[in-house]
């Protein structure tokens, strides 16, 4: 019972080989630069070095070969023959309004997917050319497509419409959809736990950190809001995506500098968030010891951060009522997250008191941490994100392997 | 001492007379259709019955002509001569970082304000042309500017800075400037002088309710944040407007609609907010009734613009810490506006107690109303704008008068 998930973009793929009965990560890494050229692949196995390898992959399905048969070499694999893997599943961003859960994908779902790909392009493309990949070559085996954007079908219409003509929901679907499911359901379940309560009992607020960062009003368990929307642009500040700014901005920045559409969905992509006002790329890690050697520039856009972060927080409780808990999870490599800590003083008329030593201590390591004070009266978490654990979870459920 | 305000829009002129010894509004009216033809002007004095006329108005000075005509006219007038009026205040939307105060008008001032004229081509245009207008007719009058974005040039830059190309904001001005400022200073005082407090010591969050609606928090007696930004268009929802929206919605909806910058635009500012969900422009109160008779678009659209409005109120407590008192201030003939009851109700977690019964009765009226409940830890005033007094004071301290 050996579970295969597979991340596909479209210069990469990120792979996972869980075995499902033993409950653990045998093998896991990235196939890059696919399509491009100088292709390679990063093969890790828990307690052994890491493998890395050159081969040229021309497209998606050349990858997943490259995948299959290093899983399988004699060297450096983990299984004998690529037969012992039982399923697949592949992380599928968008899922629109049709997909309120994990589904076996056939026919009509690689269709539905399709239809979806026009409210993410750059996503759902890459994502269908895996799954197509995949029954070329496993033609045989179930696959389970798990949508990014499931959790938060659970949205009243108050939270997902946009106060935007009525017609342009209905016929071109532009509503918010939220991103980062896995890892918000993830941590609103183990938050819950953390907490000693039932997920229906909890309500939480959950971040995460990564490329992306978005939160999640967590109601009895259920997503009630999001800060990403349509386009995971929406939002918090993040390393270089805007978040949210004034519609207004838009057409008047396109005008005065003579941008189109296009070029203007790059810079605000791309060229924004804290790499916009450092102006560079830069850690959040980076950017505060450059802060804390004077570099204005850097200061402003960390403070600017945890001050957009700080803000929905505050709307997130104002709509989710008593919050028990919020809960960080961050992404391979986020664990170093300095906002959060300054997002959070200074929060005691909420309820929320932050422990600093704890939350120091948490940037340290990759574990689980308690950050806010004894009598605090909400917890503060940090985890690491379980989203992998979620989607090996939703690929069993889905073929009733319970 | 008299004092006539002018706020001069691109097809109308609104007028104030105001008697600065007795504290009194003499007359106060509006010419419309300036421009386009048809022009009329509508002319009030307390305790009589409204005067209105057709006049054509081909420009702004034509318009201030008529303005000046009716205030002196021997049957429908409230003084013998214009030599009576002892300054202009102009009403002027945007003052850029230029402005942090009113002005007493020179040539510098009137060059500063046209370069503040991209920033708002729509106000900043029709502001100078009635500038020029009363320079012309009234030559030996001294003139001040007041500016809508005066008020909020207390901001830190962790409020006011987008996460946007650092550059944008040093070489475009791009940056969030606010507006209705009057009003929010004249409901940041009220709002103290009614809890007793000095604003120095008072936390407030202030709500502009009219044609656009904006929050402010104030903190200490000075604006900290505000929810409109560049332009008008950001924050809460509006009657036309759409306020926070996914900024990857617009170039999402200009490639597949086919619309340029300026088709957006107007989509945004006036199809967009109650209307947009809504299907067509109507006054809150009918949007009420309309979805009290079952429409579906209706009460989607209040209960979208009721939990913006809650989340706004979240985000401020969260960064201004524990507040005083929330103040609703109204424009003229805007104190019916159910949203803010729905908006509050269900926020005794942050210590706001709404009384029912009070806020329906804040609803008949156009009085000052406090509508917490007794035992609520934060108060919550309705009180009608008194921005037009706030201009007045603005040109007196000006001029030095006190």
């Amino acid at each position: 019972m050996m579970i295969l998930t597979l991340n596909c973009r479209t210069y990469s793929i990120q792979y996972q080989l869980f075995d499902w009965k033993n409950k653990s990560v045998l093998a896991h890494g990235e196939v890059e630069r696919i399509v491009v050229g100088d292709s390679f692949i990063t093969h890790r196995v828990p307690g052994l070095p890491n493998a890395h390898r050159d081969a040229e992959c021309s497209d998606h399905k050349a990858a997943l070969g490259l995948i299959l048969k290093t899983l399988s070499d004699a060297r450096i694999g983990v299984i004998k023959n690529v037969n012992q893997i039982s399923a697949v599943g592949h992380r599928v961003v968008h899922g629109g309004e049709k997909f309120t859960r994990s589904v076996q994908i056939d026919a009509d779902v690689i269709d539905a997917i399709r239809d979806c790909a026009t409210l993410a392009p750059l996503h759902n493309t890459p994502n269908l050319a895996g799954i197509e990949a995949a029954r070329a070559l496993l033609p045989n085996l179930p696959q389970v497509a798990i949508f990014d954007t499931a959790f938060h079908q659970t949205m009243p219409e108050r939270a997902y419409m946009y106060p935007l003509p009525y017609d342009w929901y209905k016929t071109h679907g532009i509503r918010r959809y939220g991103f980062h499911g896995h890892s918000h359901l993830y941590a609103a379940r183990r938050g819950a736990e953390l907490l000693g309560k039932a997920p229906a009992e909890t309500n939480l607020i959950t971040v995460h950190t990564g490329n992306g960062v978005s939160l999640c009003a967590v109601q009895g368990g259920k997503s009630i809001d999001t800060s990403m929307g349509l386009t995971p642009l929406e939002g918090v500040m993040m390393g270089t995506r805007c978040g949210d700014i004034d519609p207004g901005i838009t057409s008047f920045v396109m005008k005065e500098m003579g941008l189109s559409a296009t070029e203007m969905e790059l810079f605000l992509n791309q060229k924004s968030g804290l790499a916009g006002i450092a102006g560079r790329y830069m850690s959040r890690r980076s950017a505060l010891h450059e802060a804390s050697q004077g570099d204005e520039r850097c200061r402003i856009g960390l403070q600017m951060e945890a001050y957009r972060l700080r803000k929905y927080i505050g709307s997130y409780i104002a709509v989710t009522g008593p919050i028990d808990a919020i809960v960080f999870s961050f992404g391979e490599g986020w664990v170093d997250w300095p906002v959060r800590g300054m997002a959070l003083v200074e929060m005691e008329h909420f309820g929320i008191k932050l422990d600093p030593v704890q939350d120091l201590m948490a940037l340290g390591d990759g574990k689980e941490h308690k950050i806010s004070a004894p009598d605090s009266k909400i917890a503060i978490y940090v985890l690491p994100s379980g989203e992998e654990l979620v989607l090996n979870e939703d690929v069993a459920a889905v073929l009733k392997w319970h």
